[in-house]
């Protein structure tokens, strides 16, 4: 089995904490797993937390991995720093190394050395300031979407990625994410819904080995009760589905957005289309943060990461909490075996 | 102890169902209850669902209640209807007869005779044939504005109204609700979010025997994330609930949408006011529909109901669940007890 690539994130945030944290809880979700960070900020991260079970062994390269003993977990040396930043602070340093060790990570999924990248949380101010051609990228996902579309000879916009986020309840796959709930509603489209339902059933296909079942919300209460409410679901939303339906995809809707949710948690659908950033995340965060993951679809290699930032308040601390981020390790290995 | 008004609902609907298969499923409910209602139509339901331990006893008043033996539930005709309606059909009929049910037992809350009025559900399109003074009411809400309004000598735009959604794990107070969501954020006001803070506030008190602890969600992701993802948190949340709080209640937000509900969940809160209809109903009706109850807060009477409508499609089944009607009840008697 090809390893699974884990970046290291921002060295000021928890990151490097919760990667040592979650396979020193879960030792046997290590073996397989390969970090792509800095050695010296591991190492400060092992010393935080005492931990004694893991070792770290620094690796050229993947292929040196099938030599470390079961107990030793691989570091590849993947940016320059020149020292462990401080913790909790924003600096180009460390928004410039985070950003290298996610490029070079996703390097080896796209090149078939590696079979997927669960990414710890970096820093977006920090990134920002990181220079280019980083600051560029206000994130992760334009980021693996810039460097995807390279790898493939193809321009951004051909490459439509979208976030899916996963709890062990729910399914939920975003038509729009970091934009004012206003925006949102005005760049809805018949086209951006359409490719949201061909991201998540080309994504969500090999994973079921079916065809998803997908519900697709409306925007307005009750999807707009046949339009006294709001005109979206019939001159929008409804003309997505029917294209989507006619492409062969299992697909209703427009559902009213309050009990769609629930409906999918009960089992009724495998994924629900969200209009806007908080009609998804509210019902997936709900039952608690822990066993939230976030994954992007649309790519040409699987990534997941854990549905919190990088923590600076707690960074340091050894408190940060591991389960979101081996939530979202288990969630790509198994994935991997699907 | 003063009796419980339940008003019958629509005759066509699952109401008078709901009503005697929850007293059926929890007798220990029954004692202080009183329906008001048809006696043919309570009949009807009653021989559909072949209950024997709960007999039907109709009563005039409500000082007739005292000398009913605890296994009788009291029915005060409190409409005319010619005969029970075809299941599952709206008319003007029964939407004429649900409305008068309603009035009369709101009237004996208002005038201090009866703790508090339990709703079943109405149709709304039959209350808009039902012809006048019912048809000017889209819903129970209104109805029952206007008649308290009516009863203070007041007019009905000095008694603001909020619908507050309550399940076993959270309660949450909607600044409006059945609006286009466009609307609904044209709509928002500084004035509004502290009108909805005001009744919340003066509702719960006495509910907790002290101030709740309230938290006011932002409307954009991230609470618009310091002016990034859109403006209304600083231009318009913000300054409410500053009011709110310098007007001595214990206020916080605005919050991250996605994540303040799973926090009042888990105790931080008593209560969230949620933005518009869907933000604060996804994550209520998320873990089911059975509990879920509405209570309309403002009102110079304690009035709850079930968190669903007349279900035309299972009237005359006996399918219909009375649980989320059960627990409207029960969170009637256990505030009046409070």
């Amino acid at each position: 089995m090809k390893p699974i690539v884990l970046s290291m994130g921002d060295a000021a945030g928890i990151g490097p904490e919760i990667i040592l944290k979650g396979l020193d809880q879960a030792p046997q979700e290590a073996p397989g797993c390969v970090v792509y960070g800095d050695m010296a900020v591991m190492r400060r991260a092992q010393s935080l937390l005492g931990l004694q079970g893991l070792r770290l062994a620094e690796v050229s390269d993947l292929a040196q991995l099938a030599a470390l003993p079961a107990s030793c977990l691989g570091v590849i040396q993947a940016c320059e720093l020149p020292a462990p930043p401080p913790w909790g602070r924003i600096s180009a340093e460390a928004g410039r190394a985070a950003a290298q060790c996610v490029s070079a990570a996703a390097r080896a999924v796209l090149n078939g050395q590696a079979a997927a990248l669960v990414t710890a949380p970096l820093n977006k101010e920090a990134l920002s300031a990181a220079g280019l051609p980083w600051s560029a990228y206000p994130g992760h996902t334009e980021l693996l979407q810039a460097q995807a579309a390279e790898h493939l000879g193809r321009r951004v916009e051909e490459l439509p990625v979208r976030m899916m986020l996963v709890s062990p309840q729910l399914r939920t796959v975003l038509v729009s994410i970091h934009l004012p709930l206003r925006q949102a509603l005005d760049l809805l489209s018949t086209e951006g819904i359409l490719t949201t339902l061909e991201v998540a059933d080309a994504a969500l296909r090999p994973l079921l080995g079916r065809a998803p079942i997908l519900a697709v919300a409306g925007v307005n209460p009750h999807a707009g009760e046949g339009g006294l409410f709001g005109t979206e679901e019939t001159e929008i939303i409804a003309p997505a589905v029917s294209r989507a339906r006619q492409a062969g995809m299992q697909v209703s809707g427009p559902h009213a957005p309050d009990t769609v949710f629930m409906q999918a948690r009960e089992g009724r659908f495998d994924a629900v289309v969200a209009m806007y950033h908080d009609q998804g995340l509210i019902p997936v965060k709900y039952l608690g943060l822990a066993h939230g993951v976030n994954v992007t679809l649309g790519l040409p290699l699987l990534r997941t990461s854990p549905d919190h930032g990088t923590a600076f308040d707690l960074a340091g601390t050894g408190r940060a909490d591991a389960s979101s981020w081996l939530a979202a390790l288990r969630l790509a290995r198994s994935s991997i075996a699907s």
